[in-house]
């Protein structure tokens, strides 16, 4: 019997808040706010009659720390699942740790405008420093460890899928897969199709970077930068077939690096079709990404937002969407003295989502996570003060949640391993 | 001695006005007139010590037959030569015919908007009923043709390379070289690169109807429409060398069809680069090339203009551009009895034509058959009453000037056919 408040209404929270509801007897109570609090009322009402949780809603700022504090004082949960854009990460820990709650989010902090020349800078500065590339990292959130710690509360940070699930799938391989863990490879494949030319699932900004931003990845317990999408496999996905996937930096590589100190090789690989990139690749050409603006008849118009005027609505793509994505982590190293290797993964179609909570996987994959992190917390499965991310918890009962609502994990244990 | 009036400043007119220039003894006064006079007084100003051609300027919007006829009526030209744009043809004839002046073009009239709905209606149902896919036709113009026989004036329609040279060429392919022609093949290839991943020569609208407008060609006398871009062959250029081409409708089929009915098969291909066609099709995908304004931040904007202030002004595109234009005709037939085939074409350098005129090869292929053309009209090598287009001339007189003046024609006997 708890009481949580959730920040946030898009994609991701509906899906976690669907399943929070199916989950009445521990969420017996939620909060859902956000800044357009009609988008919170029709989320409520679509669920009305079809749970026992008590669904209210409220409007808030999540910019603004005092807004957070007051709701919190108002609604007085016991923890806040920070499920809104990432910006607003470090202003809702302020308000937990003013207020005494636990914390909880899907992805780490990041400033609002990275591409802001000054800002860009320090980010730059900051993961240069720390030794990987980037435009976010951990720092942020990590700093916060002492106040949580003193406080006796628990931060959860980065609880969706990747970061999330994959970083449990390398604590359950490390508890009882292996002695010693040497490689980890993790392949994040969406084999979706939703029928459009082009069309990007989240905000064109963030496929942008996903694309242009150099990789990294730990070689021998070392960084290492490469130019971007200069690393290419091809990989054989488990029910859904040849697809070509591309090293990049992600960010559960920092922290799995700070926690599996002994692993030589930490790589994250994306799959991405040809006719994305190609698409991409002409629209930067013709300056279409760019966030520099230009004087059109008069008026100031940064090119890529014009873009995401003209795309699709990442929404509308949901009931169209069909295929399935596949995302795990494959692991080599040694176990009883013996050398092996072990993949484990889950594969999620993208119209059983659509059908179930009327997301499409990608949301679906992160939001059920947030909603059994969640469950870890309320229930005590996980409980120690601090400001942590997935894998420094027993990741037993966390994948057992995932099995039972809806991202069960399956396993190989002779897998094709990747170069 | 002559008098001409030269309606447009762009980048075919200062082709043009500056070989004109170089036949002083023919061209001994030039007015240079356009909607913006300063145009016309840079480019004045750039010849004033390198030419004995007396030449004046003056505004004018050629929209407006009233503005024409008051500045013919105060120059006195013996010739007005049309190189502006293909919308204000019309007026500028109506102006000459009241005048009682000759008349040139370069490109056959279209009404300026033929993405206005109403009027694409109208061009469809004409381009249909004349049996060939286009936007603009020939009828708009031979309309005049009573007008300017009875008031004993020459209109010369499409006097650049093609529409123009091709049309001398097929003339004199049939006055010299055939008894009967069976087939041509019109081959337009620019081979010229910029140096840019994607940038247009001409404005961004004009070169996406090339790509996007179903193609259409004769055969067996009668017209057959095809998918855009659906027919395509590779050829291998002199002094170009291998280059996909594709076919599509172009203006001079129509007056070629109808000049030459004894010709079985007419085509017409352009070549086009792989990166060129996937830029289009990607800037296509994404609705950048729709002329239907978007609502954006409020504003009305309309993508494809919005393109254009993205993409490199055609006009620096000259001064980088290297490589060679191959352009000429292909005919098979029977001359004494005998099958043959015989391949009449020019090869133009864009760095050579910067070098002489300040334009890369695809004004200069343009400026100068306007100049030779307006040289046959007021030498009297070509003399007769109407509204006709190239191939219903003496092709001698004018291939003997374009040799001389910069575009020299090349024969091969033994031509590799297109399948």
């Amino acid at each position: 019997m708890s009481r949580v408040l959730v920040i946030g209404c898009g994609g991701v929270a509906n899906v976690a808040v669907r399943k929070c509801c199916q989950v009445s007897d521990v969420f017996s109570e939620l909060c859902i706010a956000s800044r357009t609090k009609s988008k919170c009322d029709a989320l409520a009402a679509s669920l009305a009659d079809k749970t026992e949780t008590k669904i209210t809603t409220a409007e808030v700022n999540a910019d603004n720390v005092q807004e957070v504090i007051g709701l919190i004082r108002s609604y007085r949960p016991e923890l806040v699942m920070n499920i809104a854009l990432p910006y607003q990460d470090l202003t809702i820990m302020d308000a937990c740790l003013a207020c005494g709650v636990h914390y909880m989010d899907t992805a780490n902090y990041e400033p609002e405008d990275t591409d802001d020349p000054a800002w860009r800078k320090i980010y730059e500065k900051r993961c240069k420093e720390a030794g990987f590339s980037a435009y976010f990292d951990y720092s942020w959130q990590w700093a916060y460890r002492e106040r949580f710690e003193k406080a006796g509360l628990t931060a959860l940070l980065g609880c969706g899928f990747d970061p999330g699930v994959t970083q449990a799938y390398c604590a359950y391989a490390k508890k009882h897969e292996f002695d010693r863990i040497d490689t980890i490879d993790i392949l994040d494949c969406n084999g979706g199709d939703h029928g459009y030319p082009f069309a990007t699932n989240f905000n064109p900004e963030v496929n942008l970077r996903e694309v242009s931003a150099p990789g990294s990845y730990i070689e021998n317990g070392k960084w290492v930068e490469i130019p971007a999408m200069s690393v290419k496999r091809e990989y054989d996905f488990d029910q859904v077939g040849r697809k070509d996937m591309y090293l990049l930096h992600h960010e559960e590589l920092e922290s799995l690096a700070a926690n599996f100190p002994e692993v030589k090789r930490l790589r994250f690989f994306m799959t991405f079709g040809q006719s994305y990139l190609t698409h991409m690749k002409c629209l930067e050409n013709i300056g279409m990404l760019s966030t520099v603006p230009v004087d059109f008849e008069g008026t100031e118009i940064v090119p890529i937002k014009f873009l995401k005027a003209l795309l699709p609505d990442p929404a509308s793509l949901g009931p169209r969407t069909h295929g399935k994505t596949n995302i795990g982590c494959i692991f080599t190293g040694e176990q009883n003295g013996k050398k092996k290797a072990y993949y484990i993964y889950n594969i999620c179609d993208h119209q059983e989502c659509y059908r179930e909570v009327e997301s499409q996987a990608v949301s679906y994959t992160t939001g059920v996570p947030a909603m059994c992190g969640a469950l870890m917390l309320l229930t005590k499965k996980w409980d120690k003060a601090g400001v942590y991310t997935v894998e420094e918890f027993d990741p037993d009962p966390f994948l057992d949640a995932l099995d039972k609502y809806g991202l069960p994990r399956r396993e190989n244990r002779a897998p094709v391993l990747v170069d």
